[in-house]
């Protein structure tokens, strides 16, 4: 925040008003006029490949705990939307990645989310669980837990890159048309 | 913020320590326990071309008032970035606007700013100023105010779209090598 003291908390009383300029209300400070902008978040993560294999990761955490995902997360400060893709890979699977290029950009609009999806591939065959991780492993694409997948993005993220496996040069997917990320296709 | 009362204000104590589950350090609520994740803000944007022109909006605000600049700014909730780059040219420059696909995906960490830059072209040749702009025009490409952009990424955008103008598929380009957004590039 933008008015911490060293070593200090701070206290923030906030009213909804619209700040000058803008024009849509925010959640701003009566104290010290720090305005609380309510942004989108960015994910960032990727389809990451080993030969024909996929590489996955079982949760270890909510939500969807158990259930299978792509490595992936929310973008700090301070990194690069590649780096972070980098990071959530070695986080999650100890899992060291070249990232190809950009596969999708996806919007979920109810949970204020734009994922932005790598193609990448293991640097080095090794790979193991991280501690957001129950477990983690490559599979064919036949093999793929599709019943067991945690959000409808790695469903989107899986059949497109399969889709445009063997192109070099791919404009990025954006959601499979009608869909916002509210349910889970089918299998 | 998560814990509005109808109507009413509400105070935040914040100190900083690390959540159950996280690894770095956020500033939570001692009273509630909200977390104030401040992660990268997203700006969407375009290119937006009318026949061999390009349309640009000169600054009515800070920062960089007087400045040449593309229709672009922070993505709001409830809305795809797709929605996001329409409403900007819109806002900005009265101007509808007809999204072909993704020119650009920008990384500036100092002001931890995602930039999402749109190939884009007038979907009707009308335009004005809106309220943050000053001016609004159609340029030659050897008439773009070279020494009057507000910002290093109106420069990439620009340079990288031409370098790709006669091309259906792209892949989306990033920063220019060494380039982070803090100074403008020369002429």
């Amino acid at each position: 925040m933008k008015h911490r003291e060293p070593g200090g908390a701070h206290e923030l009383l906030f009213t909804q008003r619209v700040p000058t300029g803008d024009s849509v209300p925010r959640d701003v400070c009566d104290h010290c006029g720090f305005i609380h902008y309510d942004n989108p978040k960015i994910v960032v993560g990727s389809v990451v490949t080993h030969g024909e294999k996929f590489l996955m990761c079982r949760r270890a955490i909510e939500p969807r705990k158990g259930f299978w995902t792509l490595p992936a997360g929310f973008m700090e400060h301070g990194e690069t939307t590649e780096e972070g893709a980098r990071r959530e890979a070695r986080e999650e699977a100890n899992a060291d990645i070249r990232i190809r290029d950009l596969l999708a950009v996806y919007n979920i609009p109810r949970i204020a989310q734009v994922q932005l999806m790598y193609r990448a591939e293991l640097a080095s065959p090794e790979f193991s669980s991280g501690p957001e991780s129950l477990e983690v492993a490559l599979f064919d694409w036949e093999d793929i837990p599709w019943d067991q997948l945690a959000f409808p993005s790695v469903h989107w993220a899986l059949r497109q890159f399969r889709s445009v496996m063997d192109q070099a040069v791919i404009a990025p997917f954006a959601n499979p048309e009608g869909e916002f990320g509210n349910v889970l296709p089918p299998k």
